[in-house]
């Protein structure tokens, strides 16, 4: 586990505590309010173009980074939760991705390309 | 930004240019991608009680951490494309989130709580 | 189609029109604003317990169904994009379900139940 | 409320009794699996360009409109539970929105247009 992330989970779990919100704080619920923020990132985008989406006003990007902090706190506060080591579980998964999407089949194509 | 996230970030970067995806990738279908890895860890959750997803078995929890992998690789990706640092930002939620729920307004309440 | 959906879909459709809105309504726009839709749904009931979400007070019941029917317009704008008949594909949707969960089998097990 | 409306509502209320689900179907796990077919929805989107998005093959279409149908029955079910009648509360907010959104104010303007 990186060390900034440790530091962010015990902040945040302090920042709960604190609140007397860990009755809240279950994984079913943590994943309500992560798609919640998600959705929040994505209204930014929705009319937007692609091209646009790429050229953020400086007010804009700054909402839009805003609402990746956000995820980012569930995500670590789930991962406390459930005991997942972030960084960890990601690199892992990249080996699965390099297995599933091969370069030479994957050159290119949106089209097999479901997930990243 | 965390030395571990930096190292993450790289590797993808490299994995979606040997695979030629960044014309895929624009913040605008990142988005959509982040809140579709989102949802897929909201299925896992959808029929358990709270306290059933408090009591993972083994192989549910395998894959609601590879969700999770998911969700914090695209979130590290976006970060790369709009120059976020994520540690940074999510420090300065952190200190916008005290201002909003002070401990003696904000203890136990769910009905105004709203958001982390 | 019903005949209150068909009415419901010229309406909408001549909103857009009104607005000369129909240059963003790319039907992967509209899946975009559904689901931003469908997460201020869940919103509400992100930190309420099961048996809360049984019970809301009238003033939250009516912002929840304001919410749906935002689902539901968007619904009916992307139905009519792609020529889709919404009833009769929820027919053919719910033989395929009766097929796939076959009562013997699905009676009260949530675990083998993943969707409707 | 429609007939059309109205008998699927039956028949999905029959549906549910008939295998003891009616346990797991609270509002608050209703919007879940709601914003779970949405969200499979966007996924046929999220790597497609505008263009690509309004000519889906007959394949991808019919694989759309099955998710469609899912958000629906999810719609109708909830509505059921919760007693709202859709038709009647997507008129009311067309209504809403046709004072929010002044044909004057808002023709052609994605930027103040955040929602239909």
């Amino acid at each position: 586990m990186s060390a900034e992330i440790e530091s962010l989970k015990l902040k945040l779990r302090e920042f709960a505590e604190e609140r007397d919100w860990d009755q809240f704080h279950s994984p079913k619920n943590f994943s309500m309010a992560m798609i919640v923020e998600c959705a929040e990132l994505v209204e930014h985008f929705q009319w937007l173009t692609d091209e646009q989406s790429k050229n953020l006003s400086t007010e804009t990007l700054d909402e839009v980074s805003l609402e990746m902090a956000d995820i980012f706190i569930y995500l670590i506060r789930l991962a406390d939760k459930l005991d997942v080591d972030l960084v960890k579980t990601a690199k892992r998964k990249m080996i699965l991705n390099a297995e599933k999407y091969p370069i030479e089949k994957s050159k290119g194509l949106a089209t097999k390309y479901n997930k990243l």
